[in-house]
Formats: structure tokens, sequence, C-alpha cells
């Protein structure tokens, strides 16, 4: 049969970046964006599962509601407001299948096909396709050193016709490892504010910064119900699990948990007590600091390398935290060929125009992911870097 | 701020059934459609956990690949083949998030705004609202004793324009406890190919047969594509683990991955690898002898008990399985304010307008299960059913 499908789906092209690393499956991973293994608080993962289903089996089996379990919303709420600085007695707390489903959530409840929604650009490409699926319309936004430009920002703000929101990652942006000022933080809340469009602020990162000091979120500002905080557990305790949070007004967190209804119906139970007791144990506070010695470690690791192999062929600001290093090719390498011999020498990175609004766009960029490797692999694949450079020169 | 749903999220009104059953909290929960919890393998799920932490602890916390698990989508591949009959080499498998994804992913990857989709009428509610929020138009085709009536079936068909599939539970139908006849079976299919629509298979019950003999699945008659098979393991093993599986033609199963990557990345590979295990042990087979065991008992004693005290107030066809039993209330009983009445005397059943494509058409059914209260409160709930009418007699 000669199927139809839906716009928005159709709309999705296959991925560049899978092309492009189809034949990389034995190279140097620099390319995944895998939080680190020895991170996972493994132990208290097997202890607690294993109470979970000798106290409670029934609980941990049986439906839940769609909210997610009220303990660990309460758990949520208070960790939200303490360490984040955000939710206020106008906004409410669903749990979700992990932060991705709050992407595709919002956009279920606010977007109609031919909608736009503007991006940082670059963006996540998980982002981006969710969008996309919904048949909205991205416009983009350059990324500079302390985030979004805000000029343009406005300028699309008064251009574009039916924005539903601003997506945004603050924090040690995916790809571009960019931290967003103070100032422009506020900014982009009062422009929200002027041109009555919500904020989707995602912040799988923000715990792991190694550097410099946090920053309020932009969530914090808001007195108007214009912001939709993300939140994840996937970067803290492990993706597996695909337990992540919002943090909304309370009339879009009813519109979300009727679409959450029609998508999963709720998260499965058992990860939710385990992510749950973990909390409860005051677990969060003392591993963050730990992971966050792992992190620095691996960060400066890879930084350090290529300022000392590769600055010859490229250019990059380290990042204060996160899990990406986002870096130009100077001019003379040309960027895809890059990355395709990187490949053939046994070293993958992920080629940056995948990461923009039109996909077919130039772009010198790639984007490098230091928690996934070994230390080892770290400075093995920075050197494979180099040589292939060395060898298109 | 004034916010702007989207016209699919907008289309949804408050659930009835909540309205109705709101303070219903104490009373005897014949509304709810909850699993036995008896039925739960508990110490096997037990150790398997525990087994899966101690030996794998990094898969089941690490990102897993969209599709799912491979060795779990083998499973399941040769159980949907030898149990079911199901899936041909033109047919691909993926893992989702509890069946109710399917239904959301089927919509995505083929509904635009205004698309019509045929359902059985009455039909599972959270089928009807999935839909909605795709914003398709929803044409009901009436659920006979033994399934849809394929005649009106044929008729829409000819009528109606851009119908994307005809959803379907063959098997113990929710609510209406029907079972399409072999025959039907052929002809929807049939009806299928002349018109050159999707047909969407959903088998949540099927393994919960009690009496009679199992069918064929529509899905096995397809030579050409059109069927999506729709499986779940929370009826076998329980819901709140949210597991379930699609067997779909290949190219299908692509879209259908794209957009679970946009809506929740993987499934938590936790609740996958305790699936898989389960399955791989060879406990499939006898459990579900078990379980029909206990669902037998329940469902021969509510109807026993309803043949004892509730005939002169209402008619219904005794399912072969499943979970529900569908009732047409007798002449000069209001089913509304029966419901309402019920409530107030104790025990909760659904009003049957919830499951009708337009929820405010007349309707003198109620929905009641077997499968959560008690025995106990399976024979007090039908005694105060039968008090209850009697009142308002």
């Amino acid at each position: 049969m000669d199927y139809q499908f839906s716009s928005g789906i159709s709309s999705l092209r296959p991925s560049a970046i899978r092309e492009i690393l189809k034949n990389s499956g034995d190279s140097i991973p620099l390319s995944a964006g895998n939080p680190a293994p020895d991170a996972f608080p493994v132990s208290d993962v097997q202890r607690i599962a294993n109470q979970v289903l000798e106290e409670e089996p029934i609980l941990a089996l049986q439906y839940g509601i769609t909210e997610g379990y009220a303990p660990l919303i309460n758990e949520i709420t208070n960790i939200a407001h303490s360490r984040y600085g955000v939710g206020s007695d106008n906004d409410g707390v669903i749990v979700v299948s992990g932060a991705q489903q709050v992407m595709s959530l919002l956009s279920h409840v606010f977007v109609n096909n031919g909608d736009t929604i503007i991006c940082e650009e670059p963006a996540f490409i998980g982002a981006l396709n969710c969008f996309r699926a919904f048949g909205a319309k991205l416009v983009g936004v350059p990324v500079e050193g302390d985030g979004m430009n805000v000029d343009v920002l406005e300028e699309k703000l008064k251009s574009e016709k039916n924005v539903r929101f601003i997506y945004t990652i603050p924090n040690f942006q995916n790809p571009a490892g960019a931290t967003m000022s103070l100032e422009k933080r506020k900014r982009v809340y009062e422009l929200a504010k002027k041109y009555g469009v919500l904020v989707l602020e995602d912040n799988p990162y923000g715990d792991l910064r190694v550097s410099g000091e946090d920053l309020p979120a932009i969530k914090s500002f808001d007195t108007e119900g214009l912001v939709v905080y993300s939140g994840s557990f996937s970067k803290i305790i492990a993706p597996g699990i695909r337990i992540g949070f919002t943090v909304a007004p309370k009339e879009i967190i009813a519109k979300m948990t009727v679409a959450k209804q029609t998508q999963d119906v709720h998260t499965p139970m058992l990860t939710q007590l385990i992510v749950y007791r973990w909390l409860k144990e005051g677990n969060l506070d003392p591993h963050i600091e730990k992971i966050r010695g792992i992190y620095r470690r691996k960060l400066n690791l890879m930084c350090d390398t290529m300022d000392e192999y590769l600055t010859d062929y490229l250019t990059f600001l380290r990042p204060e935290g996160g899990l990406f290093v986002w870096a130009e090719m100077n001019e003379g390498i040309d960027m895809l060929s890059f990355v395709k011999n990187a490949s053939a020498n046994g070293v993958s990175v992920v080629p940056g125009n995948a990461f923009l609004t039109d996909g077919s766009a130039p772009c010198d960029y790639i984007r490098l992911n230091f928690s996934t490797p070994s230390d080892e692999d770290i400075v093995k694949g920075i050197k494979l870097l180099a040589q292939t450079a060395k060898e298109m020169r």
C-alpha cells in the first residue's frame, strides 16, 4: 500500500547524523550524548529497587495517575523551589517520561500546523524534530557565547506570526555549550512578556556545572505564568529510567496532563518510586557534588587536550558545564569532509548542521562529547582529530 | 496570561466520568479498569529486577535505542508469531511505553487535523481522546454481540472522506465486552483492502479469555500491509511497568519510531529488561493459564450475581473474557440517574455515554468491571446496584 503520512511527520528528513555516522560502529564516540556511566548511583538504585518491590509491589506494578506519584511530585516541587528557585502558587508539577516528553506535550497543547516556534540556532536536535513533527515552523536565533542574541529575538518576535513559544537551554546549551548571562535571561523574560509569548526553559544539564557560578532560571522571574520549566533526572541519576518533570502554570499543566494521558497514560510506577525514595533519602546534593567532579575532570581533559593538539585547526570556547564542546573549523578545512575523514580514521563527531533549523545551511562547526568516552578515549579521539586535520592541510 | 491552546487539545472536554465519580472515593469501584493485582507475577518481578540490576546495571540505566531493546524485540516477534499468528517478513516490531502509545504514534504518523478515524461505538475512552487530541473527526460504527456492524462500516467507508484508519478491539471489547466473529474479522480486512484504509487492531485483553475458542487476529490475514497490531503486557504482567508493542508494516514502523523519538526517546530500559528476562524464562504460557483462572472466577462471580439480583433492572451478554460487563438499563430506569444514585449508595459504575464518539448522545448502558474489586466487593457492589434500582422503581 502507498501510505500517506501526516504533514508533520513527513517534514522530518532522515537524520544527516545517522547517515554520516552509519559506519562509525567501532570508532571512538565523541559524537554521543550519553551521561558518564560511572556517574550513575548504581548501588543506590539496586538497593532501592529491591526495597520498593519488597515493600510495595502492588503500588509499583499497578496503574498510577497521569500526573505522577503524588509524593514524588511533592519532593520535586520542594527541590524545584529550594534548588532551582522555580515554582510559585500559580504553578503545578507533573512527572514525565523523560524531559523529551515536555517538548512533545507542550507542542501538542499549543501548536497548530504552521505555527511558529523560536529556537536557539544551533539547538538540540531532539527538540527541533519534535517541533517539526507537530508541523511547527522553526525560526532560529543565533546563540552567542553568553546565550541567544536577544536583539535578533526581538526582531523575530516582531516579524513572525503565531509564535507559540521560545525554546531555550540556558545552561551549557546543547550543542553550543554556551550559558546565558543573567542580563539576557531577564531580557528573554521581558520580551516574552512584551510579546505575550511563552518560554520553554529546558534545563537538563544545569546541575553539571564544573566552573563559574549558578545563575537564576528564567522561570524564577515568572510572575505572569509565561515560563514552562523542564527538568530531568537523566544526567543526575540515569537516562534509562526516563524520569523528568515540568514546572508550569497550573492551567497549562492541566492540558499537558490530558495530552500525557493520550500518549502513555502515566510514567512507570517502579522507576518513579525509585526516584522518589532516592530523593527522600537526601541523596541529591551529595551525589551532584560527586558527579560534578567526574564531569569536571572529563571536560577539562578534553579541552586541555584540544588546546594541546587542535588549536591550529579549530576554535572553541571552554564551556562551564554540560556534556558538549562546540568547535568551529578554521578556514581551509571543510567541516563535512573533516567529519567523514575523522570517521574513517576511527573517531566520530557530529557535524554542526544537524543542529540547525535548516540542516542544509552552511556550517563550520562540530560537536564533541566528553561524557561518553573513557578518559583514555578522549585523548586518543582528540589526537585522531588532529591527525585528520593535518592530513587535510 | 490568556492561553491559546491547539485545536486538537481544545476539542477535549472535561471527562464526564470524572465529574460523576468525583465523590466516589470510598465506594466499591466497579467503575475501574485495573487488572487484578493478585494476577501480577510479583515474586518473578522482584527476583528478575534484582538480577538485572546486579548483572547489567549500566544497560538498565543508560540510554537505549528508540525501537526498544533488541533481544526483547526478538522475543516479542517470536511470541507474536507463535501465539497470535501475527507478523510477516513485511512487518517490524517496536516496544512502546504501554499500548496507549501505539494509538498516539499512529495518530501522529497518519492524522492531519480534520481527518477521519472510524471507531467502534462504544469505544475505549483513552483511544477516543487520543484521536481527538490529534484533531481527528470520529465516526462510530455500532458494536453488536459479534463485533462491529460491517454493513455500517462499509457505508461509512463509502461516505466519509480522508479516513485514515479503522480502530477496533476484536477481543472482549472495552466497554462492550463483545468478541468479533471470524466472519466479521475477515470482512473488516476485506473492506480495509477494498477502500485502501488501515486497521488499528488493539488487543490488550486477548489472553484473558475465560470461555470459548481463540479466534485469529485480523492482522493474521494481512498480506497487503494494512493492519497495525497493538499488544500489551499490562494485563499479562502488570500495567505499572508500561510495556506494550506493535507489529506493523516496516514502513509504518519506521515513521512510528521517529514519532516515538520525539515523544519519549525510548521506553525505560529497566522495565524492558525485566519483561525480556521474564519472557525468556518461559513464564508467559503458564502465567496466562494461571491468571485465566483468576479472571474466570471473577467474571463468573459478577455475572452470576447479576443474574441473581439484577435481571429485573438491566440486560447484558456474558462476555467470554476481558475485564468488563456492558449492561443496558431496562426501560423506566434513567441511566445517568442510576449511576448517580448508585454512587450515593456506595458503588460506582461508568455511564456508557463516556464511551461514545458524541458523549452527549442518549445512552442506556453502564460499564461494570470485575477485575479491580475483591470477590467480596463484587457481590456487595452488585447487591447495592440492585438496591439502587429497586429504590428508583
